[in-house]
């Protein structure tokens, strides 16, 4: 794959000089903004605001996050584990509070905490040990998921996708073109924050994949003049009886997608949520209306009128044909079964 | 009615001087602009760049076009009728191009030809009284169709709707409060135009009646948390079959509707096409791509990102509960009894 859009993709999120440095999503493909975060409060203010985006790198994000606060309290703790603790899981806490839908982020920060070693001593390097391996899973997952997918695509295939499904999507055009096979891709724009036309539509023209950008309300009409063959969504959460939390917006593509006969395919990485058992399970993120209601800047209505912003929406599993991750593919009723089909990765 | 809110919905286009000014509905609310047009082609242009929307004021907007056209050319042709009738039936085609999916606009230039009285001279002035009187019988359409509307509407409803259905809305929730119905709006935003932020949200929030806007990709979640109870469009053109073309988006609103069970009903003020028997008679405007890859001047995707803008879909007349027009009611399969059944109006 075109190795300066991995590098985008993937080291987007970065330390430097003891700060975290994060290129802002928002301002992407026009601008290239650095965010920089001193301390673990505003990488969190940081991941509220969108300045990162998507689930994977959400969780990454906050597990840096995490490791900047150990950083900060390890040396006032001064060998005191409960004092440290007391102070990492107050940190823990405000980071997984910042976006509660997504799965990654609460999961990430929950294993290292449980992971940690308190008798061996370097707290905050064994928590940064743990961030760099969890980089690593998730390229691992993101090409496992990727190369999963692309069995499905068939040569002159034209799949739609919404919002930003990750590496996992790039990884499988990616693997389907050494495969032979010519894919067209059509963005959904994602809005209010663009991310299919910022994020998705921009990065696998960067492959050289012919991307066409719709917005949101189109979809149906491309589907009705048989212009979509496949859709592939990405999941911010999935639950062990196949609903996917995704990117609001997801539930409709899929009600419209069933009606026309197009199979709806979500890139599913690293499985199912153990502990979320169904969709009732799932908190959803409401989001502040006023990004509804202004556009760069700008107020886009009346004074007097209200805004509504949830952020994600829940898609039964019967409207999904297949979730792929790093284990395979599953039918969503049995995408439980994640978790006793032999692991691929060794990186864990 | 508010009578400002009514004078911006009905008066934003009216001449003066011998030129047509036209409120320019890609700023409201936030910006009042003139757009002055001094002849046919002006009018066309701005038909086209969407300084005005709305398929009913689009209409009123061209007739006013082919108006100024005779202004221009009667005294050039000096009483010569072949001289005239060949550069007006030019004019004609060309303000008839501007957007093709509407019926109003075709249908308002052509009876303007059909009913010009060759002997009786003052060729303009017919034309004047004959677009004035579709500004009557516009108005008496509104509120006629906005009467039978509310009819369905129970106390307590919410709501939603797509684009900017015209004043037979505005006239709808108007009458319902006369009513003692309480009624909530929720409008969806309209990409890429935003008329349902700039027109609609905005004029709902004018008759002090309770709005909320979303982005177009969250309607099924707000149904499927049993947000809405009803759904309102309007249609660009209705088909004989029942067929409705209507701004994009509104099949897919119609399919997620459907699904949970929330009806959907359509404000047909006129009645159907009669000259359109099916789907297949409906043309579906396909617009400049730059409009979807530019919001507010700036680019949102890459630059080898193509962009597609279908501006209309067609929703079958399945997936539609019932069409209300200036002549009452009726089921999307028998909207063709519309032009039997005994007319309301006394102006055409």
């Amino acid at each position: 794959m075109n190795q300066t859009l991995l590098m985008h993709i993937n080291n987007s999120v970065f330390l430097r000089n003891d700060s975290l440095v994060m290129i802002d999503r928002r301002f992407l493909p026009v601008k290239q903004v650095e965010v920089v975060a001193a301390d673990y409060e505003q990488v969190a203010e940081s991941i509220e605001s969108m300045v990162v985006q998507g689930a994977g790198d959400i969780a990454i994000t906050a597990g840096y996050g995490l490791y900047l606060a150990a950083c900060q309290f390890e040396p006032e703790a001064a060998g005191n584990r409960e004092k440290f603790m007391v102070k990492l899981y107050d940190a823990a806490r405000r980071l997984i509070r910042t976006r509660p839908t997504g799965h990654h982020l609460a999961a990430l920060l929950n294993k290292m905490l449980d992971k940690l070693n308190w008798e061996q001593g370097r707290w905050s390097g064994q928590l940064f040990d743990y961030v760099e391996a969890a980089v690593q899973r998730q390229q691992f997952r993101s090409e496992a998921t990727g190369r999963a997918a692309a069995e499905v695509l068939e040569n002159g295939d034209t799949i739609l996708t919404h919002c930003f499904p990750g590496a996992g999507l790039l990884y499988m055009l990616a693997i389907a073109r050494e495969q032979g096979k010519e894919i067209s891709v059509i963005a959904s724009e994602t809005r209010p924050y663009l991310q299919g036309a910022r994020l998705t539509a921009w990065a696998v023209s960067e492959l050289d994949v012919p991307v066409t950008l719709i917005t949101d309300n189109m979809a149906a009409y491309c589907m009705s003049e048989e212009m979509i063959n496949k859709v592939f969504t990405a999941a911010d959460r999935i639950a062990m009886d196949g609903t996917v939390a995704n990117k609001v917006g997801t539930l409709q593509l899929a009600l419209i997608a069933r009606y026309h006969q197009v199979p709806l395919y979500v890139l599913g990485y690293g499985g199912p949520d153990r502990h979320c058992a169904t969709a009732k399970d799932i908190p959803i993120e409401i989001r502040d209306p006023e990004e509804v209601l202004n556009f760069a800047g700008n107020r886009i209505t009346g004074d007097k009128v209200q805004g509504f912003y949830p952020a994600f929406d829940l898609t039964p599993p019967g409207l999904v044909q297949e979730i792929f991750t790093d284990r395979g593919s599953f039918i969503p009723y049995h995408i439980h079964k994640y978790w006793s089909r032999a692991r691929t990765d060794v990186l864990e």
